[in-house]
């Protein structure tokens, strides 16, 4: 019997990282899939390329053609915003929000997953770090996965590809703890905004990422700015 | 109070033509959107542009990295199926089905009608004479009206953006007869999928098309290959 097929949305960060790690853990053939949108962190993607090297995992970068703004992440003019306080991140919903993402990446994914006729799509949005982002949480994930059902050939006539979002519930803390134990090499991972060589340390990502580890008496592999 | 807006997902054929001037005649300001996938039949591209001109509507084609294949309107090894008889039409999943193509052009239209700040995106499914393909059935399209209200930010403060797809349950010559009273002009549309200068009269859509002219005893101003 050939092998279960499994598409995986990596940016490169942490979650998506350890998501990657759990779908082969679980025996899936993994194929990932990744997004260069003119992000301002588009060295996530140089992480993704390092990460699926080092498991021989079938990897695909898509150009997007995304030419709206509206989002910090993809409008040089608009600035990542800094050092909020960590309790207050996800209160509303950030200037990182970039309309409609999500659902595009995943829609891509559902193609893919179509074309290959693989069971599952695989996502590591979380919601209790980042609450903010609508696109994120389990009940637009619900949703989605009945697009999945019904929108595809597959789901029609026979399996459809479901959507799994196995870290939607757990906080950051809980994902390292996960990942440490599937084996992710962090220091491959990037999780960083803004588009520098070293990570700020300052912008809510780098903030969130750093807070896990330090609560878990964990130090992050990855080096930060001096002095963040 | 400025006008309404609405994106107009216009592919340039006889239905989202139709769709963009009953937008129009409902008040709204319309964006219309394309897209380039290498499909087949790019000429529809072409119509699409004499279209929105000739209205001065701001018309938007945006290129799209699908490179998987799988269907006979992107994949040049795979041929277009001509002279099916026009009932059996529909009746199963057809080969110029694109996997999870318009979940992500609806993807798209999101994110753009977020950027606008639009309150719809208008969409030309009917189910009526292509019940084959998944992704224009009413149950999908209102699956993915539950992703627009719970994935964006504008959803989730205040009033979503809502799908339109008031041709879903339409016939084609019902769409013709609607078009005709709204002046729209045939002969710029396009529906062929074969990517010939003259409609092929042949492949399915061309078959739908002409025949609900002829129910209707009206000439349809396109141009089809000598003999078909």
């Amino acid at each position: 019997m050939s092998p279960k097929r499994a598409v995986i949305l990596l940016s490169g960060g942490l979650d998506s990282a350890t998501v990657l790690y759990l779908a082969r853990e679980q025996g899936y053939q993994c194929y990932a899939l990744s997004f260069d949108y003119r992000q301002r962190h588009q060295r996530e993607l140089a992480a993704a390329k390092t990460l699926t090297a080092a498991l021989g995992v079938t990897h695909q970068i898509l150009q997007l053609d995304f030419p709206w703004g509206g989002s910090a992440l993809t409008d040089p003019s608009l600035a990542v915003p800094q050092r909020q306080p960590i309790d207050q991140i996800g209160e509303s919903i950030p200037i990182t929000y970039v309309p409609a993402r999500n659902t595009i990446f995943l829609s891509y994914a559902l193609a893919y997953a179509e074309v290959l006729a693989a069971q599952q799509v695989w996502l590591g949005a979380n919601v209790l770090d980042y609450s903010g982002y609508p696109d994120c949480r389990p009940d637009y994930i619900q949703a989605m996965g009945e697009v999945y059902r019904l929108g595809t050939r597959q789901g029609r006539t026979g399996a459809p590809i479901t959507l799994e979002a196995p870290l939607v519930e757990m906080s950051k803390a809980e994902i390292i703890q996960l990942g440490n134990r599937l084996g992710v090499p962090w220091q491959d991972t990037w999780s960083c905004y803004q588009g520098l060589v070293v990570a700020c340390g300052v912008c809510d990502a780098c903030q969130l990422r750093s807070g896990a580890f330090a609560s878990l008496g964990l130090a992050d592999p990855l080096p930060y700015q001096a002095g963040n």
